[in-house]
């Protein structure tokens, strides 16, 4: 069966800072050699850099040493622009599925990345670093303009204790008691959301007792089937863009510029 | 933080036939081995068995041996019952990422898994076997009453000019033309569904222009950020299963037996 090359997107990195053209931007030793030994690019090849305030731009690669490389910054070629504010708060899970959430969410335009302790969380230690470092390979890879933060862990009683009213919570209610997502979504009016998923085995029945009381809580069912924690979060996340996030508009003008533009 | 075990559920194993009550169901050597060695279970002990066509029914090991064990058959718990019509044509990806779509799309309710050839696509090979053992224990963990079949690796031409126009396809048109899927799906009418999703990289301009040309096909927009393959089938799926598939209906009743019932 046919097989053929696919064009190399340009390499995207996240690099805090102010950029104007021109202006020479350096990047440590880890950059350097992500750009040199993983991807074998050289001085002289294009490559862009981006955050949420400056936007996206385009460099050259001026030098590329072992513990630095420089990148001389020519044209802005994407405005800063609002992103969506969405938290996902969920139980920490065993390894791959926990690399997964963070690179899903990044992908699926999480803001805000919340590891709750909640009581059948089975893992007593979350690697925040590792989490942002997969959401950052995610987000420079999906074309957003900025990086989902990482928060540390927060108990579960001190989420619910310290939660902003005016953040719609979404709860993945994996008893199946909540209204279908589509229906609870249609009838949902916030610029603010958070989805909330539980651990493998779910919520304790006290915990759910405590989010069925609050007014800033949405249960919502995934349908007839058991997801595992990590897909439950993936799926609330598309629908919730889909229906009420920045699924619902058309394609921005920065990729007007692929295939069938 | 509080750590707690949680509730083991039983063990639900698919196995082809038909069911009755009494009726001595015999398991192969890997099935065996994996009640005894792996769960470390015991003659004695409860599980179910399922098909589509016989429902679920609770069970009891009679004998467990390293060759085989059986099963008897105390009463049915769950009557066989549609599942939904949904495809997931796919090109085939990485191993990793492979797995994971066979899984999620089995949790998802997908009813058939069809890897297909695309101009782009970098595998040659799939293990069909691996998708569907993958597709079989996550279908036994999501309490499905259906394993998703695997269909043979199918050209992408051939797809196309063998496919029923009565099945609407579901097109994650990574060049972001397509309306917002929620759009696409709200005007959407048709009992057979399939999702489409190319491989890193995308389709190719002619493959577009072939898809865009067919009158079963529903090219969507899944947002402004560019999806990984494996994103783009999950976040498809769960759109398509939320807003017209069998997550608009309340939960059914082999659920209510759960916490908050």
């Amino acid at each position: 069966m046919a097989k053929e090359p696919i064009p190399t997107p340009v390499t995207r990195l996240y690099v805090e800072g102010d950029f104007t053209a021109g202006l020479s931007v350096l990047l440590d030793a880890e950059r350097a050699h992500y750009l040199r030994s993983v991807l074998r690019l050289k001085p002289g090849e294009a490559i862009s850099l981006f955050n949420g305030s400056a936007g996206e731009w385009c460099g050259e690669i001026t030098s590329l040493a072992k513990s630095a490389a420089a990148v001389t910054l020519t044209k802005r070629n994407r405005a800063p622009a609002a992103e969506p504010d969405l938290w996902l708060c969920f139980a920490p899970v065993k390894r791959a599925r926990i690399d997964f959430i963070a690179e899903k969410a990044a992908e699926l335009g999480v803001s805000r990345l919340v590891p709750v302790m909640t009581r059948y969380t089975q893992m007593s230690r979350v690697n925040t670093d590792r989490l942002a470092a997969n959401a950052m390979e995610a987000a420079e890879q999906c074309e957003r303009l900025t990086v989902p933060e990482v928060a540390e862990p927060v108990a579960f009683d001190r989420l619910l204790a310290d939660w902003d009213s005016e953040r719609q919570l979404i709860l993945g209610d994996e008893t199946g008691a909540g209204p279908p997502i589509a229906e609870a979504l249609s009838a949902l009016s916030a610029d603010r959301l958070a989805v909330l998923v539980g651990p493998e085995g779910g919520f304790a029945p006290d915990e759910l007792d405590a989010l069925h009381g609050k007014a800033f809580v949405t249960p919502v069912s995934l349908g007839p089937r058991v997801l595992r924690a990590d897909t439950a979060a993936l799926a609330a996340l598309a629908c919730v863009q889909a229906w009420s996030g920045d699924w619902r508009h058309g394609r921005p003008d920065f990729r007007a510029g692929l295939k069938r533009g």
